[in-house]
């Protein structure tokens, strides 16, 4: 692995190696590779690679304690994907939910230690923490937790077609995650143990894109269709990126903490 | 006005005059005193008056275009508003209703002009910006978005009781409003003629509170109702906080913006 920083990586093995999109017309239906094209063009641009949270973490520059928060407040997250996708599945018809449900599966596993869940507590006990704190999600930061919250309106309100797409931005996440193995077990071998969640999403997240991007494609009649869908792109990427906001303005900089917020046992000491 | 920072003031006029609740008994129902105690000691803990941005402002440390980006996010929660308040007039009985119309009225007007929107509008205007680009609300960072957002289902979910008791956050508003026109007025004159908006508060937010707190003790029959009483004020806490973090992450310190974030026109110039 000889790349030193995410830039580097980047402009080597681009996460966003699809051709800038084309297009003139504002009122003609795109082509499958145009819309691919313009959506590509959103995660160059919001999707949460390019954040300088991961920017540092990716580069070895944070610490111990400042992944222990980025674990903890993530687990939010992760905890929400299945009831997201819950929502999702009880939009859908017979044939989309029979493709979806693989989805709930992933994450919730058939049994204790199996799914995406449970992968990220074991991360989490790699990382030093507390199960149970992490599960119980009491000390996550508002500001995470309001903006994943933003997650159920946009797949419950709305057209099905933007409840669908908002799960586009796994266009991108496969590749992010194989630098981010790379990156955390050279920079942080404590870490080594703790991977299996990321190792399973490389596999899932491909199979998810590619089924979520054909549904969108094939069912969005209009151009305005297509605009929505690039619509709840942005909007994703948004949830995504406001979480990272919120990590670095508590454990990074400026580091004030919200009343309430967790505290690694090292700020606690200070 | 001798004060030179918001601290002093605070602690010479107190916002939070109440006395700490004495409470031993943790199924006991609380008595009216009690209750109000129990909720300002949440206040005096959460309330965003102690928040690092509020603190620069009142202190006059913040730049022209700081103030603006506060203005321009905060118009955000300011048009939100009524549209909670119609969500929880929606679930009132007539008795209720006739007592919280006049938020909705306060915050809309009668004509233009004449409502809370509109003077928050005058404000934005007094600070040198676009009316139009403020009333879009396209700007606003995600951040604030998210929280702001969150104050829907907080009032439309959950026991009615709970609805209510999120409005609570005006017991310490009044005060921190009245402060917060002298210190404007102080640190930044070229904002004077926009204060219409927080005189009008000044008489509104407390009848307010008044109404709201009598409503939930009244029918708070229950301690767990009284907890949840007291949840519901420390999650509008958080909403109110949570935006006041994201402004700050972006136009304080760090100063990282995010992707489509709403620029100064000091900022674009650098």
């Amino acid at each position: 692995m000889g790349h030193t920083t995410l830039k580097d990586a980047v402009a080597e093995r681009s996460i966003f190696d699809h051709a800038p999109a084309q297009i003139e017309d504002s009122s003609q239906l795109l082509t499958r590779e145009q819309l691919l094209g313009k959506l590509h063009a959103i995660g160059a641009e919001r999707y949460h690679h390019r954040h300088p949270f991961h920017l540092l973490m990716h580069e070895g520059k944070l610490t111990r304690g400042q992944i222990q928060a980025w674990v903890l407040n993530r687990f939010y997250y992760q905890q929400m994907i299945p009831i997201k996708d819950s929502i999702i599945l009880s939009r859908g018809d017979v044939e989309f939910r029979r493709a979806w449900l693989k989805r709930i599966v992933d994450h919730d596993g058939s049994g204790q230690g199996t799914g995406g869940i449970d992968a990220w507590l074991l991360l989490a006990e790699t990382c030093g923490l507390d199960r149970a704190v992490v599960a119980s999600c009491e000390h996550v930061l508002p500001g995470t937790r309001f903006a994943v919250d933003s997650y159920l309106p946009l797949v419950s309100d709305g057209p099905f077609l933007q409840a669908v797409a908002s799960s586009l931005t796994e266009l991108f996440s496969g590749k992010l995650i194989a630098l981010r193995m790379e990156f955390l077990k050279q920079h942080y071998p404590w870490l080594s143990e703790g991977l299996k969640y990321f190792k399973a999403r490389l596999t899932q997240s491909r199979e998810d894109a590619e089924f979520a991007f054909a549904y969108v494609f094939e069912h969005a009649r209009t151009r305005e269709d297509q605009e929505l869908i690039a619509k709840a792109l942005t909007r994703k990427c948004d949830i995504l990126w406001a979480q990272l906001d919120a990590l670095y303005y508590a454990y990074v900089a400026p580091g004030n903490l919200p009343p309430g917020a967790w505290q690694s046992e090292a700020t606690s000491e200070q």
